[in-house]
């Protein structure tokens, strides 16, 4: 693995709020990212703060993020430091009060600059590890870009070395006098879930 | 319904990339909202930009987030302009190629500024939207807030006067070459799916 890796919080990978929530293993970073879709990456645009739904990959302690020459905002993050963040949601926390009430989670938050990725080889690497992210092995159950489709795109880097996760577990939190309510207490699992495949038809 | 609501999009509302992917009716924004659980926040912080995973409530064309009266950045975001966005995956898009693999999906993202809301009527309705986002009616089968908890709870409010939608449906692209290629094409559905509730036994 690249050296990349900080394992110990910086100012702004401290979770602050709730602090017992907040893990800095790089198991759990990658775990979570590994697991997770869709990526939320914030940054500065002309309009002030934008964040925008992206789909991204992890290699090692670098997080990646691609798409077409033609996309603006890919160019405007060369540079750039954004904030990128993921998150699964594990249940539905219902206590008997309505205050208690909360989710299970799990987040990644990174930190860091987003530049350009230059080097054909590592762009490869990349886009293999897109697809092999939706399912795993599909980078060799579909044809691999040609030398045109790669030109076609771009791939920012941003090193995993400011982040941290988040994690919420178990049970809600009930006070002792609303126990004897007549409310349900726990939780209600959420699961993103695989479909059966539907072929094109083609 | 309040008039908040304004169905032009504006210059930072404007879907550019893959234009025809954007939706601006009022019913899309909000049946995307509803559905959705967590919502990435992002705003200028000390540290530059962040994007903070929340969960959130609709009501009519205002969103709100909350939070402890301790949450540090409720306090910091009052009167700041944030950009909030909710994503829902909905497939995995399998094309023969690498190049053309992509997310079925619905998106919303709102730009406003975020305003802490002071009066205690809209914050006990904002906190029953809240646990009803979660379950449907779910407010009526729990202890409601004690006037402690709701000043100990701060609301904030946006209007849904810059929002928009962003929405991916159906198969891959192919290209023509492709089609006859040894590989599977077409997609993989998602969905979170809720599981049986599991009581905490008290």
């Amino acid at each position: 693995m690249s050296t990349d890796w900080v394992s110990a919080p910086t100012a702004r990978t401290t979770v602050r709020r709730k602090a017992d929530r907040g893990r800095y293993e790089r198991d759990i970073v990658h775990a979570v990212l590994d697991e997770g879709l869709v990526a939320h990456v914030g940054f500065t645009s002309d309009f002030g703060v934008a964040v925008l739904p992206m789909v991204y990959a992890r290699l090692a302690d670098q997080l990646y993020l691609h798409g077409a020459v033609g996309n603006h905002m890919l160019r405007a993050l060369d540079h750039a430091d954004v904030c990128v963040t993921v998150t699964l949601v594990d249940g539905l926390v219902l206590s008997r009060s309505a205050f208690h009430h909360s989710m299970n989670y799990r987040s990644v938050v990174v930190y860091g600059r987003a530049t350009l990725v230059a080097d054909e080889d590592e762009k490869n690497r990349v886009l293999r590890a897109v697809v092999d992210h939706m399912v795993d092995g599909r980078s060799q159950q579909c044809r691999p870009p040609t030398a045109e489709e790669l030109r076609a795109t771009r791939v920012l880097r941003i090193p995993l070395q400011e982040a941290s996760a988040k994690v919420r577990t178990g049970p809600p939190i009930e006070d002792a006098s609303d126990v004897a309510l007549p409310y349900f207490g726990g939780v209600v699992p959420l699961s993103l879930v695989r479909g059966a495949p539907v072929a094109d038809g083609l």
